[in-house]
């Protein structure tokens, strides 16, 4: 079966055809400043990529691009749409409504549109996409894959804010989470990997990219992550502060005289990395400003080294112990200087690297010592992989 | 020496006239309500206590009721004023200025006042404290005792918010912390109730109370703590959220149509146990109607004790292991309940509770089992023994 996945940002639209039985990717790309002066359509099979400036007033004119890059030139993939099977979408926000994937109807498109309130970029752009395919391939099964559906088995303890409970009865203002579908993906391969039974383990799984989350997976099942009402909650992150008083808020907004939405986009979009170091979201830059002693590039280096280890102390206390932690996404997966100063000092509570496999590049691989009593180990993060099998589990039972 | 301890809050002065050497409280009291219709002022020795209605206008008239019933009628516990040697005052915000207590001169209060920014209420209290007792004991040295000072160790990493660096120049935001008397105190204590140099001592201090705070403590020094900029941060609390996603607080700034200063409010005076609960802010209240089955009083109890569950374990990563817990203030010192909780679930990380001795009442105790590889001991606070200390030790200075 061959999945389009399709990955709809404001004014991005990033996608893949995945032939699911063969776990091969037939070609992927992405459209981006959809809407904007500027555009541009990139698109690869394999190592091929052609980019081209193309107009694209919106995610309808895009999504058409797509379709006939995917068919036709040089490039193309498939001989017609037919040959396209189903369609998979990443949707941020699923709620209390969604604790799994779903084949997309009416009702879930509704849902998925009420949703947007609790993440207004988001879900907006994943209707424009799921409403372009429904222009251009009409009747083609499409399924919605939630980032916040493997959250739903948190407890309350772990979901609710300890703010007036009629803030949740009235707004549903709680802990939702975010990059689930990363967080399932790496828990099953990371069973797969220590050859063991996910139902057996209890596992942190730390998707460290530009945005970061952390989650406490307790023999399969999730029971906390970082991520809270919206992305914005939990680790330090490229340009996101994660928690912080509550109190910095108000503070800057009565003294900085902003508004709430502007304070909004300073903690979202000027904070974390960049913030601290006034010179980048991108731990690549920090890191050799860093070395070239930049100190407030060393302090950002040492600030989210810092937020990932107590996160990762806490959810050893909510598990009560840990068998492994998962590392994924470009940090986990790239940078051994940031991996190493994460788990420095934690040989007293059973984590130790080896210097040497900590090194080592490739796929998916063991990075602790043989005397660590806590497995640490990489995995390179799939979600398209995981939305498109999802796609072919659901729509393979429509017969 | 005779030392006077002067806890002013905007509308209350708390005293008690400590002999230092003696370790001895001579009397103590308090005075609430002042300023408004109904205040009103206890005053006791040992079990005596008297309560009388009176009118106070302000802290000054406070202070005179004060000095009257330490100097005069049936409780009194002093001849005259000249007994006592030395005033010692608790200032909630020291800022970076102040790693320690000081003598109270014109610089220190100006200081004080200039940092009121930071803890409006507290800070100009103090103030109030500090000029009644000049104005009716002129010449008496006094000492400011911080809050904040004991945390003043704090690296960058730990005091640094990850919002653009400006923002820290700017305004000093930062970590500052709170309670830190009381996690002085307690920390001295635990060494030598552990019969050990605090200078070789892995500490956790927890201080919960109304409020609750939890400081990491590495050899004697304090490396990290809960609270932050101001009291808000850290811990949920008895009606205090503590930390949660920042965008919560826009988001109820947007959609409850709040000021920021009206969500401030909500999130220090009508969230914690309060707020889930919707029935108290105290935690016997919350035990009681839990066992009667009070859904939400139960969820208020469990999301407490995983809170304090989640930085124990954060602050164990800081740490890299931890030699032992050390509990104080009303919830720490009494609700054997709870300390069951937050210790649940963590034998295998080498934390476990004695029943028998979690049951037991009493002074300074361990209540860890022997296999426990971290020792939990209780330690009644005494903030106000370590503000007499530090004023005795000052003034003793002076010669």
């Amino acid at each position: 079966m061959n999945v389009l996945v399709i990955n709809a940002g404001s004014s991005s639209l990033k996608y893949q055809l995945i032939n699911v039985e063969k776990h091969d990717v037939l070609a992927k790309g992405i459209c981006e400043r959809v809407g904007t002066a500027g555009a541009f359509h990139k698109h690869g099979i394999d190592d091929n990529e052609v980019v081209i400036d193309a107009e694209m007033a919106d995610h309808n004119q895009a999504m058409a691009l797509v379709l006939e890059s995917l068919t036709s030139g040089p490039t193309k993939a498939i001989d017609s749409l037919e040959e396209i099977d189903a369609i998979g979408h990443r949707v941020v926000q699923g709620g209390s409504y969604f604790d799994k994937s779903v084949l997309i109807d009416e009702d879930v498109i509704q849902k998925i549109d009420e949703l947007a309130e609790l993440a207004p970029l988001h879900n907006k752009a994943a209707l424009m996409g799921i409403h372009a395919c429904q222009q251009h391939m009409p009747g083609k099964p499409m399924v919605a894959v939630f980032d916040t559906s493997f959250f739903q088995t948190l407890p309350p303890k772990a979901y609710m804010y300890p703010i007036p409970y009629e803030m949740y009865e009235k707004h549903a203002i709680r802990k939702y989470g975010a990059h689930g579908t990363s967080h399932r993906y790496i828990s099953q391969r990371a069973a797969a990997f220590l050859d063991e039974p996910l139902e057996d383990l209890k596992l942190i799984t730390c998707h460290l990219g530009n945005g970061c989350s952390i989650s406490a997976i307790d023999h399969g099942v999730a029971v906390d992550t970082s991520m809270g009402l919206t992305p914005l909650d939990g680790l330090m992150m490229g340009t996101r502060c994660g928690s912080i008083d509550p109190a910095i808020v108000t503070y800057l907004i009565d003294h900085e005289n902003l508004t709430a939405q502007e304070v909004n986009d300073l903690m979202n979009k000027k904070s974390g990395l960049l913030g601290i170091s006034g010179l980048s979201n991108d731990l690549r830059t920090i890191r050799t400003a860093s070395e070239e002693g930049h100190e407030r590039a060393q302090l950002a280096y040492e600030m989210y080294s810092n937020s990932v280890k107590k996160f990762i102390g806490s959810y050893i206390a909510v598990l009560g112990g840990v068998d492994a932690i998962v590392l994924t996404a470009g940090v986990g997966e790239n940078c051994e200087k940031m991996r190493r100063m994460i788990f420095s000092g934690l040989n007293s509570i059973g984590i130790e690297l080896d210097p040497e496999k900590n090194k080592e590049r490739g796929y998916e691989r063991e990075i602790s010592s043989d005397d660590s009593r806590v497995r640490v180990i990489v995995i390179p993060t799939n979600e398209e992989y995981m939305i498109a099998r999802d796609t072919y589990r659901i729509v393979e039972q429509l017969g």
